[in-house]
Order: C-alpha cells, then sequence, then structure tokens
C-alpha cells in the first residue's frame, strides 16, 4: 500500500498523527481495483495510472478515456506498421463495422498471420465458429453496460475497462477446461489439454 | 536466428564452410514456430525451450507433454495455494468433467475473485453465456485434434499448444471487435470499445 502511495496510484489518507493516517472505503476499493489490474490483467504500473486516469476522467472524455484504456490493455503486436490486411478481410467477411485503426484489429491481424506462418491458418469454419462465440459474448457485454447519457463517466470506464481485463482470463480459462471436459469424453481420465 | 542458435533453441546446420552453414526447411520452420511462441504467445526463451522440448518428445511422454506445455503457457496465478473453490463451484454447476489439480481451474477462480473484489462478480446468466462460448470454441479445438494412436506425437503436442497460444488472441481480438461492431449500433459511429 505504501508503495502505490509513493507511485502516486492511491491519493493520501487523512492524516491522524505524526506516523498515521486513516483511509476510507475508497481507498480499500481502488486498492482492491489496482490489485485486480496488476494481478489479474498483469498490466503494468504505467498502465494502471492511465486506466486510474481514465476512471477519474470527466464525461466529456469518455470515449477517448475508454479508447485509450482499451490501448494499454494489449498485447500490442510488434509490427504496426503493416495494413492489417487479414483482419480486414476476416470482418468484411463477417460483415462487421470497426473502427478500421482500433488495437483489436492489429491484434487480431498478428494472431492470423502467426497462425499462417505456423502453417495453422483458421479456415472459414474456425473463424465463424470464434466469431459467433465472441458475439455472444460481446452482447452480453453491451448489454450490461451503463447508459453514458446517466451514468457517471466512470462506471462506464470502469465496466469497460474491468469487462475486458477481468473477463478475459475467465474466457479464456473456461475454453481451457471446455476443452478438458469434452477430451475426458474422447479419451477417457482427463490428461493435459 | 544466431541468437535462437546460441541459446539451444535451434539445432546446429550443416556445415559448408568455416564460417557458413546450411539450413533446411525444418529450421525454417521451426524459427517461424518460434517467432509465433514470443511474439504472439508472449511467452518467455525459458517457456519455448519447454514447449520446443514437448514437440520433440517421443509418444509416450504425449500426455504429459501436453500437460506441462499448458502449464507454462499461462498466466500462472500468483497465490498457488488457497483451493479454487469459486471455479470448481461454477464448473461443478456446468456439470463439467476436469482434471481438479489443472492450472486453467487456477487461473478461473483468480478472475473469479479478482471480479468479486472489485465489485463485478459473474452473475449466473454471464457464466453460463460465457461457458456456452467457450464449449463451441473447444468442440471444434477438440474435432479438429489428431488422433494420438495415428498421428505423430509432434502433431498431437503442435496443435495443443498452437491451438492456445495462436488462437487464444484470435478469440480475444474477436470479442473486442464484436463489442465495437455491436457498440456502433447502440452509439452511432465506433469510438472506444
Amino acid at each position: 500500500m505504501k508503495y502505490y502511495l509513493r507511485e502516486g496510484l492511491l491519493p493520501p489518507g487523512r492524516s491522524t498523527a505524526a506516523t498515521q493516517a486513516e483511509y476510507d472505503e475508497a481507498h480499500v476499493a481502488r486498492l482492491r481495483l489496482i490489485r485486480a489490474l496488476t494481478d489479474v490483467g498483469r498490466l503494468s504500473l504505467a498502465a494502471v495510472h492511465a486506466v486510474l486516469q481514465a476512471l477519474d476522467a470527466g464525461p466529456d472524455q469518455l470515449a477517448q478515456a475508454v479508447g485509450t484504456a482499451h490501448e494499454l490493455l494489449g498485447p500490442a503486436p510488434r509490427d504496426d506498421e503493416a495494413p492489417p490486411t487479414r483482419a480486414l478481410a476476416a470482418v468484411a467477411e463477417l460483415g462487421w463495422r470497426v473502427d478500421p485503426s482500433s488495437q483489436a484489429l492489429r491484434q487480431l491481424d498478428a494472431a492470423l498471420r502467426a497462425a499462417e506462418d505456423v502453417g495453422l491458418p483458421p479456415d472459414e469454419q474456425r473463424l465463424r465458429t470464434y466469431a459467433g462465440a465472441a458475439l455472444d459474448v460481446a452482447r452480453l457485454d453491451i448489454a450490461g453496460l451503463p447508459r453514458a447519457d446517466t451514468a457517471p463517466a466512470a462506471d462506464v470506464v470502469a465496466y469497460v475497462v474491468l469487462g475486458t481485463v477481468l473477463y478475459e482470463p475467465v474466457l479464456l480459462a473456461l475454453r481451457r477446461l471446455a476443452q478438458q471436459h469434452l477430451y475426458s469424453d474422447v479419451e477417457g481420465p482427463p490428461a493435459g489439454p
């Protein structure tokens, strides 16, 4: 906690004596948030800083703050210059409307390129299945989104940032467990995957 | 490439002169694989080493090799000692049969605990939607699995390891893009999420 105070991630408490300070509910909540972002989200302290700034931003910087937060949540592909042609083709095929300059598009492109490089490019059926699963999840994500015109901006940003950081590991862990569950039907007792 | 040779990740080529060596197709394929594991999979060199060993293992070490590879693909939760009670309850609720000592179960537990800590625990509907999406994807993953009794062991391990490393970013990127696509219907032109 002292470390976070020193790094400016937590506001100072109310001094009650020369070496003591009081911390309120808000401090405890923020501490939990920082822990979640670093432990589960694997964010660097610099990224946590930016996310907290986004959370504290006023309503008029909302869209920008959410965009910044999403950018930071990486992973950032190394090769940023090549146009994401594979990803653009994939979303066109799916009929999705997305921001052509978004980080997620570059992430998708890097993953598709890498799969191609090692001789395992996803075929159309795989892409459609993954896209369908992603849509099911995203539909629920969007349905839970606090309305920007009534909810405090911090709530909307918190929902987007935490929804991304916290629920991505849930989805990935469930995929691995689903593989185990299905694999145990094929092969007997669960072994590896 | 020289770096990977020095680190023992690539076997030496056939010397053709004092300062030259020939590299064949297998070298190029392995180099692509290392790149994919480090760039997209974000694996450490130590983890790449272990994955390559798993790929080169004989058929009788297959299950163990796959298990080892999956363990390395992290992210490893920090607090390994607490029993994953939340995750165990979740898979029991879903009726899935999984290995109670698996890394994926601990990952799920850490993510569920973190979501709870910041006041955003997934409700039953969210868990079921995510699990349904994970099952759709896993069913396709399993269907494509080379049969262990006919395919070379390296192919099976390659499929599991690469399927995890390469397709997880595909799934996550598609989820973010699906959010953008759906969000653009709600809010007009795509902005942040």
